[in-house]
């Protein structure tokens, strides 16, 4: 990695994962204890509801990936200090934990397990590992109870980011999540939008698809149906602070969007009079992407012109570990990165947007 | 136009509209006259459904697209002659009638309605003007009431396609469907999918967005979805000659799409182990595009790349007549083409495609 990168890699995605439901016992309060023992947690899970990852890599984990003492992917910090901290001189990685906290159809137990969660990084992730920074998450789909997490937990300055996931229940520009954005840009923070969720609507506009792949394959409309709501409902006008981290949703359909976005705009902006500049002009300006998993043209100078069309300042590497689809920084992009753009990609954006 | 291309324009989606319900009574048999008189059309059209183009151009229409004799926009042959066919020098166009039949609750009175518009079309517009082609509407909900009328009008030389919307109740690639391409392989037509449709989902997968300009923008992702399904559901497979047309969806998502829909394919192929080629492979083949509305990048230069990666071969030239975000054919594109590439989308590419 010395070759790749003089400074050090920065990872804007990586998973820890409770060992068990019994690791975040000790952070919860005695209520929510009791509550877990008599009526147990109910995530919105169901095939009804999204479709999870193909069972041949349990966890949705790399097959080398499962920790030596037998706990899940993701739990064990040393073996993510041993297989990727420290092999990849990662200088610092953003925990983005994907624990049921944030579908939980009780909201109020949902927002239990998400300050559960959040402490559980601090105390066995943050604290220990000065590498490590982390997203506060947050029971999205009530507004009011993510920014009092936002608020309890943005003083610690090992949390960089507050998470949602892609396929919210509304739109994301809709006024129930507003709250959330307030907080954020209250805090400094950008409100990172992770691949998955559960809405409750198929990814197709016309209903179930087959096959996961294609539920895969269309996550990458989820997050463009997000930012033409955050956009048109004039989310950037209103938070003008306000920045945006697309994590693992692909980046070459983005200057497509922008252009579509542009032209209906000049036909139809009558109906979003809030909106004071072009739809392209938000995007440029609020919205960052992270790398994996990157689109692989057969041409690879095809994905250089989209980092170009991006903004070079705006893209950010993620590894996705311990995911089944992990990227090695070595082997992440079809063509070689020249040593300035690396430098962006691989660390000084990141360090910008995430004050590391 | 002389000068925009020599051997004549071609116009690869024009809307033709009944002057109101009692024009297509001739063409109903008494029985479902009688059902219409008694228990009226009931149409998936509800804001539940889908959103309504805007209320200040009623039918979707140019202003100045309403006949003289007060019909609704697309129901004079005398005015469309007058408005699009003389002055644009168009030797052919492709009438796409989105008349309410193909979306019926009751599949039977949509059937009965389909095939009044299409003999309607027979009679009113294919016989009296040579230069009109038109696409067999279809009940597509129903792919045997569809295959049945495909069967019944692919001999009438006027009809050189099949429309569906694009949002179908599931996705285009499930089985259901699968009569309507394999009587349109049978005949030799191509399937035109139309930008529209009732699926009963929201156009994204988080839910019913607030604007119009949210659903219309998002419609390249109904597009999207349906190449996914036709290509995943391995229809290209089992159906080698067919063909499918993308019409009024944009075109520059096309490449990100293959892109990521090839390397996803590379990690997951087991799940679909009918395919033998790459995604973008069947993508090549099989599809073309509409050029209305097009994108338009900053850079006009961007949109000749996305073509050159789409294939030059596969873009077709299309008005949208007389709908509110009509091209003109002279001002369509943000950057001059050269002649050759003018030549093929204006009219070679719909030549050899429709084998006008």
């Amino acid at each position: 990695m010395g070759t790749l990168i003089a400074t050090g890699l920065v990872d804007c995605d990586v998973h820890n994962h409770p060992a068990s439901d019994a690791a975040l016992r000790p952070y919860l309060p005695e209520r929510w204890r009791r509550h877990l023992e008599r009526f147990g947690a109910r995530a919105r899970h169901g095939l009804a509801q999204g479709y999870p990852y193909p069972k041949a890599t349990p966890q949705a984990a790399r097959v080398d990936a499962w920790p030596p003492d037998g706990g899940p992917p993701g739990s064990s910090l040393a073996f993510m200090r041993e297989q990727l901290l420290d092999p990849l001189g990662v200088t610092a990685a953003i925990l983005n934990c994907l624990h049921a906290g944030a579908s939980q159809v009780d909201l109020e137990l949902g927002a239990a397990l998400c300050r559960a969660v959040n402490d559980w990084q601090v105390a066995e992730w943050l604290e220990p590992e000065p590498r490590l920074r982390a997203s506060i998450v947050t029971p999205a789909d009530d507004g009011e109870l993510s920014a009092a997490e936002i608020e309890r937990r943005a003083g610690h300055r090992g949390f960089v980011q507050a998470l949602m996931l892609a396929r919210t229940s509304e739109p994301m520009g809709r006024r129930r999540y507003w709250p959330i954005y307030a907080a954020c840009e209250r805090h400094g923070l950008p409100v990172g939008i992770h691949f998955g969720g559960y809405s409750g609507h198929p990814i197709s506009s016309s209903g179930w698809p087959s096959f996961y792949l294609e539920d895969h394959t269309g996550m990458a409309m989820a997050f463009q149906a997000q930012l033409i709501s955050l956009v048109f409902e004039g989310v950037f006008e209103r938070f003008p602070g306000l920045r945006v981290v697309c994590v693992e949703g692909g980046v070459a359909w983005v200057p497509p969007l922008a252009w579509r976005m542009d032209r209906l705009f000049e036909e139809l902006r009558e109906e979003v009079p809030e909106l004071r500049r072009r739809p392209s002009e938000y995007l440029r300006d609020h919205v960052w992407f992270t790398t994996q998993p990157v689109e692989e043209p057969e041409r690879p100078e095809h994905l250089l012109q989209v980092f170009e069309r991006i903004g070079t300042d705006r893209l950010l590497f993620a590894t996705d570990y311990p995911h089944w689809d992990y990227d090695d920084p070595v082997r992440a992009f079809p063509a070689p990165l020249g040593a300035g753009l690396r430098e962006r990609v691989y660390a000084a954006n990141a360090r910008a947007l995430y004050e590391l």
